[in-house]
């Protein structure tokens, strides 16, 4: 039977791509993408991402500006038709698929068509995000651990840091940066000091990726520049922020040459 | 000078190996194996990631059963003595070096003594770990986010479980195998339902890795194999546990054998 002869090499790729930087892919990452036969991918993607897939036919499936997002189930049933059909989907996902990224609906949705699916981890931005501004999400003595919350809807956000001491743990609220006037408003109103080292990281790992730290009483007047307003962002909170800068001071990426070069080697001898 | 013309290309690398499959390191990671010159490494570490380095002079920093481990200030002396001399010092830690891996002490070290610090994010364990078995840790209408503490000192995760609603976010444990039967004892007490799906994963992407899930109630008597009782490990809670069979069952590793033939294609079809 050719449809269960086709079927037998058809399958679904979940694969977290990580915050954007293509060199931040894993090396199984990068290898399923050049076997890909169809990339589903979303706004978020880093181009020099599907790059790396040039045989594959490419389907948008996220957001844009101004019009409705495709559906949950339409993606689930591209995944799967494809996938029947013998091909090698690969939706690619920033971040990593498990992580506020609805990857476990569409093993589910394989699960229940019986289609194969490999889950390939990616890195999430809520590690690696802080990460790339000097932000450890965990440190002896200032945190023994990091909860990581979607900003959307509140009341999840809400319900859990207004019982949490304020500082016990990292907190990490994933896409957020349009709603920072509430949650400084919130955390405040819970009693949040307004001390409370914050930051606020878009489009970390990316080349026009910005940041701002400071004490969480002026987060919610942070305005990024317009041309970054609409990079994927995320807000930290508590005592590890406050080693930023000294940890981004050692940090020198292998291209990062505007901060090799004022603190180049003889500067550092 | 001498000494500052050899320090032009010393430099420290915290590398995060992630979860031990030498396939899961970022192609960054890779790349930066290929060029050290000294692996700093602990227990953790898969040998397969330390035979990417084959050209490298081999450090082990960790705990060795029965010993003491080396003292973190150190291995802090010796990434930073070896950078200077001009080497590319490559410190390689299982999962992330800013998940609970004392990188940012080592980062802030090279702070203190002006030696350049890349540091290069690897995948946490506490994500991928549960990935491997099925369980994601954030899941719609089940998880709007996680919380990832260590098991040790026991006083912090106990301060902050008994504030939480059980359930509201998944928990997960790190280092906890050895102390599941405190936690459990703690977390009944602390009012948490004995039926709460629990999960303890050993030796996540690895060939020995071995897993249990089931209620919280009996996660005090599971008794891994003796022979994977030394396996690095860790306690996933809450709802998203009761996941993993189903994403297991759609998931099929490149390698995974064992999986692929009893849902083979015919049986799938």
């Amino acid at each position: 039977m050719t449809e269960r002869g086709a079927g037998a090499r058809g399958r679904a790729v979940l694969l977290g791509a990580g915050p954007g930087d293509p060199d931040l892919l894993t090396v199984r990452a990068a290898r399923a993408l050049a076997e890909a036969d169809l990339l589903l991918y979303d706004a978020l993607v880093d181009r020099r991402v599907l790059d790396l897939a040039p045989q594959a036919s490419r389907f948008f499936v996220g957001k844009r500006a101004g019009r409705a997002a495709i559906a949950q189930t339409t993606i689930n049933a591209l995944i799967v038709r494809a996938a029947r059909r013998g091909r090698v989907v690969v939706r690619v996902k920033s971040g990593d698929p498990f992580v506020l990224g609805r990857g476990a609906e569409e093993a589910l949705a394989c699960e229940a068509a019986r289609v194969p699916c490999e889950v390939i981890p990616g890195l999430s931005s809520a590690i690696a995000g802080p990460a790339t501004v000097g932000i450890p999400v965990t440190h002896r003595e200032l945190a023994p651990g990091f909860l990581v919350l979607s900003a959307a809807p509140a009341i999840h956000y809400r319900s859990i840091l207004s019982r949490l001491t304020p500082g016990c743990v990292t907190v990490v609220l994933m896409m957020s940066v349009g709603a920072r006037r509430e949650i400084t408003e919130f955390l405040l109103g819970a009693g949040w000091p307004a001390t409370m080292p914050a930051a606020l990281v878009l489009g970390a790992s990316l080349p026009e990726s910005w940041s701002w730290t400071g004490p969480l009483g002026e987060l919610a007047s942070v305005e990024p520049p317009r041309d970054r307003a609409a990079l994927p962002g995320l807000i930290v909170l508590g005592p590890v922020v406050s080693l930023a800068e000294a940890i981004a001071r050692a940090a020198m990426g292998p291209e990062d040459v505007s901060f090799a070069q004022p603190l180049g080697c003889e500067e550092r001898a």
